[in-house]
């Protein structure tokens, strides 16, 4: 195993082979020297760290004895820590990681490496390396672990059967001592391809006793499973459309499976239409979300929980929050992040997420449940680039704890990271920024996609304008975007009346997501005085500006932190300047020869 | 097999396994009840058939006589011919297919299935059908076969060891009766990577005598191996440019290595800079050709032929004849077409290519050899489509007589093709209008690209924009197209100078290859009295309008020909149908978007 395996706050990898929760705990507080009591509670999870007196732990349940520990080490990292008494419950009661990964080893918008809990079609999994994983996801508070793609081949239908219950149940015991619970993505198509039955209709009565028996046989071998998720009737997979029955009927035929159990029905609502005619200019794609699911609330079962994505698109680098989360009052909700960069940078150019997440915790949902989509993978160092691991880390410490600012955990992680210094101010200090960067010298104002769509990475201008995929900008000589206000797809009144209202208005939409909500013209003033176009360019040649500066800014660092950090961050800072540079040229120069209107201040537009 | 397996122009298979070309054609004269002499002579290839008293055919050689013969049996088709005596001879001595077959069966630019020479990394052939294929190919005098791809992979450059050549030999034997010559596809690097060479600079003496080795070794196999062909420092292949040498240096080492067994170095001029960057506009892709190969004319060997694309570009609907084509006065030139339609409907749009070729073949080049990438594979009708069979037989009797007009070969095909006169008729029609129509919806006046890159398949119109393949037409809200005259990059300047004076006159230029030659404003006055902005959404109405004419025309023959071919055609017919209007619309909108400016007859653009 590479010495730099674990080179991510954990720094370290205790030998003990916990078999319990109170057995990790105790693990991690054998340097610490510090007791512990479960007794007093604010919830299992939760804990109270005091030190009237000597410092102890103060826990509901051993897994807040473990989150305890782990924060503690935490504030020990740099010194004794000043307070006299801490008292944290969690935000969520689920806090979950969902895997892309599939069993022929490979991750779908993976970006470090191989899968670590599969190969040729099997399980396979190094149990150290797991058991590392389970511990760095303990270290945030983590508690669910979906572990296959929720597009699920047929091999990964297999999962649920003895073929590879067995295994999976080793793995479950892997991540148990860790307070994390297994959770398994399923196909809607299970009973037809794997019980041979004619139909998966839900509303039929030997489709829901198959998944019952097959629930039953699963709980046999995962007796703590977290539960199923399930991508249903989304972007070709299967589900209750195929037999004129509708969301609720197929979530709730699962819900009654796993209910005896506990387990809960991650039912996801990324449902659109992904066969568009670019021609059809009525046909909204980010409508269908809550189009699909708004109607039903109240019809879903206790267990069900509808995961929802953080915006009504797909994990661009800005949208609206989606109209959907807390919309619901009867239905339970979860809300889905995406901690791999598929859209933001694939884990080379740097974008540090918690900054996205904070706009979109700061709404009060009344949401329990939380996931995410990984961004770890078999590469020695989990996350490809380094500077990366943030992106985990700022997941699970907001999952945790809602009110955290992007700059508190950045300053956490540098901590953790970081002996220097001066390298933890330089790198929080081009975390905070990067987000930023990366938007401008993209797609700015929360114009969207532009992308190759082949790759999700670099730009694209028209990639997806003739596609089938509902992802348009219509720029033409005069204007860029789609009018989704109430004089156009409608798309605001999904949104509370004052929220709409504020939308609707280009006046008082706010400019970061001018785009999405207008078609603007070119020749529209912004509050800044630009006009739209010369805002454009001027955010592109910024962007790639920055985006030297981040590259400026690391490159000082030599010698201050490890050589293998330097030298990995430095190489992606290398692709990312240069992927600035490409969208700037590729992005002012689609917009200038449209337009015909260069920059104002004069600088290099090519023709 | 199936049934249908050869509805080419050949419709009946000999029970005969000929050994030599004699019983070859003896086995096709046996039906005629014909006799035939060896002796007169107009070439070993060229023949004379008489009938003066009772039908002979006469030869200088064995090839001449089964030539004579196919051609009898086409001329005997429909009546008794009408001639007293035929004196054939080709215009072309070497008449060549090119296979992009891969040795793992994958064939690149295949629309018709897989390979039927190689399988897993293996030859792996149906004797029967490889007997079938070179027959059809001898009935069209096709005397040379290369039979893997011209981008050689690792386990395909192995063709060339005794690990393979055993089973070569034996492909080699199938073809031999049908006086077809193999040709192997081999590749630069093969010294290094086979013998292990240090290096493989063509002016060192150790890989010089490896080459003669290996070629010693080939010829004990094949010893009538027609030679090799070589896509050197092409695109990522391997060439002597990586050791400081030039191409003449690269070929002349192989040709010595090949000519003690009179087999010929075909050495392709496909060469350009594929990793161009977009906003370099002074680099011209097209140049490239003419600029690499024209300074070394005089330095190749005699057995060194240099094979050049059609167009100076690759394979678009239409080009310029390439300016290097005859221009070499003292090097030997192969002419390379493309059968296969990679960039002309990919067997699926009908595109008569007969037509695209009568305007270079119009030129007198002074040319010996001739190649053209097929369009075979190992789908039970050959060419996916029935109507795409057109090609090969319109390359071979173009091969063989390069003075044939579309119209006559049209008219041959259709009368070995369909018994119903209507159908001849009709689908002689569609053949001949089909690649203005092809043209018309795609990229009229020599666009060319516009293509999604990925698939060489429909619009993409900024597909290949930015992109470092150096094929961009730089639309803007004004203009389109690359100035390639003695104003702009200069191409022009390869042609003769009362052709390049004719090229660089907007009012001369053939209006054809406007956009080729010249940046044209979209309010420039064509012949025709439009602007081209008006002729290019014209061309665009009326290109998906004929498309759908020649589903019309077919639908009307349903009946009139074999069920089995009526219903393919109508299906790839009703594919070129949705093709034709998605290009319709993708192109006219992407102009729509950049001028503003509709059409006139006021017909819609989707905005």
């Amino acid at each position: 195993m590479n010495p730099s395996f674990h080179k991510c706050w954990l720094s370290d990898t205790p030998d003990a082979v916990p078999r319990t929760v109170r057995e990790a705990a105790e693990a991690e507080l054998i340097g610490l020297n510090v007791p512990y009591r479960i007794n007093v509670t604010n919830g299992g999870d939760g804990f109270t760290i005091s030190r009237e007196g000597d410092v102890y732990i103060l826990s509901g349940g051993e897994t807040g004895i473990l989150y305890g520990a782990f924060r503690l080490r935490t504030l020990l990292i740099n010194e004794p820590p000043a307070f006299r008494e801490i008292s944290e419950s969690p935000s969520f009661t689920h806090r979950i990681i969902n895997h892309w990964d599939n069993i022929n080893g490979n991750i779908e918008r993976g970006y470090s490496g191989r899968s670590f809990f599969f190969d040729n079609n099997d399980i396979k999994y190094d149990t150290a390396r797991l058991r590392h994983y389970a511990r760095m996801l303990a270290s945030l508070g983590i508690n669910g672990v979906s572990v296959n793609n929720v597009n699920v081949t047929v091999p990964a239908m297999k999962l649920i059967t003895p073929e590879r219950l067995p295994k999976l149940a080793e793995m479950a015991q892997i991540f148990r001592p860790y307070g994390v619970r297994l959770i398994l993505s399923v196909s809607f198509a299970s009973p037809v391809v794997l019980g041979g039955l004619p139909s998966a209709d839900p509303l039929n009565a030997e489709t829901a006793a198959w998944w019952k028996e097959q629930m039953n046989l699963v709980y046999s071998y995962i007796p703590d499973l977290m539960g199923v998720v399930v991508k249903a009737d989304s972007e070709n997979q299967p589900g209750p459309f195929h037999y004129g029955r509708d969301h609720a009927d197929g979530a709730n035929m699962l819900a009654k499976a796993l209910a005896p159990h506990g387990g809960y029905v991650y039912w996801r609502c990324f449902v659109y239409n992904c066969r568009q005619d670019w021609r059809d200019g009525d046909t909204d794609r980010p409508k269908y979300p809550y189009e699909n699911f708004m109607p039903l609330d109240g019809r879903f079962d206790e267990n069900v929980v509808l995961q929802i994505k953080n915006g009504p698109y797909d994990f661009q680098i800005r949208e609206p929050v989606s109209p959907l989360l807390g919309a619901m009052k009867h239905t339970a909700q979860a809300l889905e992040f995406q901690i791999a960069q598929e859209y933001t940078g694939q884990q080379v150019d740097l974008c540090f997420l918690p900054s996205l997440w904070r706009e979109v915790l700061n709404e009060d949902f009344k949401i329990k449940h939380i996931a995410a989509v990984a961004n770890t993978g078999n590469d020695y160092n989990w996350f490809g680039g380094y500077l990366a691991g943030a992106n985990l880390y700022g997941y699970g410490r907001m999952a945790w704890d809602s009110s955290l600012t992007p700059e508190a955990v950045a300053d956490e992680w540098c901590s953790l990271m970081f002996e220097d210094a001066e390298a933890r101010g330089v790198v929080k200090n081009m975390l905070l920024k990067s987000r930023g960067i990366y938007e401008s010298y993209t797609t700015p104002m929360s114009l969207g996609w532009f992308v190759r769509p082949a790759t999700h990475y670099g730009p694209d201008p028209l990639g997806y304008e003739f596609s089938q995929w509902g992802t348009y900008h219509r720029a033409d000589e005069n204007a860029v975007g789609i009018d989704r206000t109430e004089r156009g797809t409608g798309l605001t009144r999904q949104y509370p009346p004052k929220t709409a209202a504020l939308y609707d208005d280009i006046n008082t939409c706010p400019e970061e997501l001018l785009l999405f909500f207008h078609r603007v013209p070119y020749s529209h003033i912004l509050k800044n005085g630009s006009t739209l176009l010369q805002h454009l360019y001027e955010c592109h040649f910024k962007g790639a500006e920055d985006a030297e500066g981040l590259l400026t800014d690391w490159t000082a660092l030599e010698g201050k932190v490890p050589e293998e950090i330097f030298s990995n961050v430095l190489s992606r800072l290398r692709l990312q300047v240069k992927n600035a540079r490409e969208w700037r040229d590729v992005f002012n120069t689609f917009f200038y020869r449209l337009t015909g209107e260069g920059d104002r201040q004069g600088r290099k537009i090519y023709s």
